[in-house]
């Protein structure tokens, strides 16, 4: 509980006002004093203001209700920019995101060897690309990173591919772009996203597990990022899942990033390659062509052994979604990278696992489908950080 | 964001002001001025109003910090007394709490095989005994139970041991006794409890695992107990963990709670009485005489058999704890009900199990403990929910 004072209780209102307006996409005055409680003068008092700074702006005139027809008041999609950006494993992504979300610019950076020192200066040069492009104001950079990030504090405390430990990465933006600066965790921000400009805006709370090259969920609650006590929530890419597993890059063994990544199901697809009776047996000479794409088409062709593969995979993932439907009783599953190309059989496959482990009443409740945000969800969900933390509007 | 009126302003600085005299035990009015950054006559207004109201008193006198010794307040522990009902599966038992957590009345009724409409009878009688041995006033009735709970709605969902389906529990027993009532989930009270009166008064965010008839977690997020969208968060116990298991109560096979609970490990043990290597040997003519305790003295005697059990529930246990951990990162994990008996060294096996299935990082911060509250842990728990839904101080 904190303490309230006169000031902050404007600021506080303010803020409502502006967050029920970009809510409602179109609303009067007086819907708002309505559906906040608030007097009208302070809603009046409120709009004002951002009419003022931009945000807010008149755009026409609603249905009468017998009286005088009411003005109709929008936030006005392009008057901030927010800078996403996702420090992706071999190429960094930036993105101009306008206030509801659309991108109105893009750029992408190859990092190719560069990590530690040098990678830095790559997002450097994103970012001067970026805001050199921005058509209007920018409210601040949002960035999303694989890895332990203090998201608190703003910094990185361990991003293995970037090669970075305990870099101060808010801060030093911060100084670099007189802007604010907000940090999070990859699939945490793929979180957010899902949650401000995706499937869900109309829940409160919702999971987001991204596969690509590790495995990680992002969590919301009650409309809020939960980052947990260390903000390593989520890491659920290192549980034991396979009792005699293999050895996985964090050390131990059988975690569940063993089994449900993309790596992991590439591989498996090579060593079928020399089977005749696999569609991939075209690459026999050459099982290192195989790529992801390669077992996308072989699984959809109905090639039994890639099939095998895929549906062992959607097994691991359902049995790790069984568990966070059990543990948080979140209703909202959201699928983001790569294991989203396998489509709709796949999903079957997950949702018939999290039937399985889970008791009936929790899971027919749940949804779980793809995400529609990809591939730009962190590009946007680092951008929605600044929506909540900035805005307050999300 | 809700609205801020100028009247909840002051009743949420009221409150806060009696949480922050609650927490310190005994301060002044100058320190909580201080600690809330709230003005000298607010802290002194609300002051009034709460020794009016008997839950404040001015205790002694401080040391002087120069100028004139100041007063010292504290809550009077007995000004209010909490009625928290624990609806066990056996017998139901109730506590008359003072605001501090000290139990000072208890009151036990054995159920026998009466459930359905038989059971909410035993209800009143044991509320009637409670309310009728109340030293002093009562803020309400918190009710903890096993099952499904709508906390929010105060409707017993599923309580398949008391054969209870959508009963309105809240709504009957407020307008029967006219004082407020809270029910929740039996385990989510326990969390609550630890939070609370235990080892988690320090931290913000904890979950408690209470092994007993089943198994289920209660999760406590900075510091409000964490139910999920439809009031099932921490049903961890129908988890899948074993591959061909045995059937589970809730229909499917090889759920957590077929493996880790009071009545598996002794089903378990009766299976080796036969073996005369074992200590249970002894009741090899009779091994449906053995029970939880005789497990527990012959895992302690150092039976090879037993321990193997034993020590097999300690990993299973410890693979669910480990995936809360990934998910939540939440870094205080305790303990309760049966399997606590086993002690230190079935601790210290669910601990390298911990260790083994979760990032390095992850784990370090994490503490995995028995709980100090059991066998009150829910009595506890059922009556914390008055301190957090009425006074707002916990």
């Amino acid at each position: 509980m904190k303490k309230v004072t006169q000031r902050q209780t404007k600021a506080h209102n303010d803020r409502l006002i502006l967050k029920t307006i970009y809510e409602a996409g179109q609303t009067s005055r007086a819907d708002v004093a309505r559906s906040t409680g608030l007097a009208r003068t302070t809603v009046s008092d409120a709009v004002a203001t951002w009419i003022d700074e931009g945000l807010v702006a008149e755009v026409g005139v609603g249905p009468s209700a017998g009286g005088k027809p009411p003005i109709l008041l929008s936030v006005v999609d392009s008057s901030r920019y927010l800078i996403g950006i996702d420090l992706a494993s071999n190429e960094f992504h930036g993105g101009i995101v306008d206030l509801y979300g659309k991108i109105v610019h893009r750029r992408t950076i190859e990092i190719g060897d560069r990590d530690g020192e040098a990678a830095l200066p790559l997002v450097y040069t994103l970012l001067d690309d970026l805001l050199s492009s921005a058509p209007g104001p920018v409210l601040g950079i949002g960035i999303g990173a694989p890895g332990l990030m203090d998201a608190h504090g703003g910094i990185v405390r361990h991003a293995v591919n970037l090669g970075w430990t305990d870099l101060a990465l808010k801060d030093i933006l911060q100084e670099r772009y007189e802007l604010p600066v907000h940090i999070a965790n990859d699939v945490q921000a793929a979180a957010l996203a899902e949650c401000t400009f995706g499937s869900g805006k109309e829940v409160s709370s919702l999971v987001v597990i991204r596969v690509g090259r590790g495995l990680g969920a992002g969590i919301v609650l009650n409309r809020k990022p939960y980052y947990g006590d260390g903000s390593g929530a989520g890491e659920i890419g290192h549980m034991k899942v396979v009792d005699d597993g293999e050895r996985c890059r964090c050390g131990h063994y059988g975690c569940l990033e063993t089994v449900v990544n993309r790596r992991a199901i590439v591989r498996r697809a090579r060593s079928i390659a020399l089977d005749p009776r696999s569609i991939l047996h075209r690459f026999a000479a050459q099982p290192k062509e195989i790529d992801l794409e390669a077992v996308v088409e072989a699984f959809q062709a109905g090639d039994e052994l890639v099939r095998e593969i895929v549906l062992d995979t959607a097994t691991y993932l359902g049995r790790a979604i069984s568990g966070l439907v059990c543990a948080l009783n979140v209703q909202r599953i959201v699928l983001s990278g790569s294991v989203t190309h396998f489509g709709p059989e796949f999903l079957k496959a997950i949702r018939r696992e999290v039937m399985q482990g889970t008791l009936a009443w929790l899971v027919d409740g749940t949804q779980i489908e793809f995400t529609t945000l990809d591939p730009d969800i962190v590009v946007l969900g680092a951008a929605a950080l600044l929506l909540t933390y900035e805005l307050e509007i999300v």
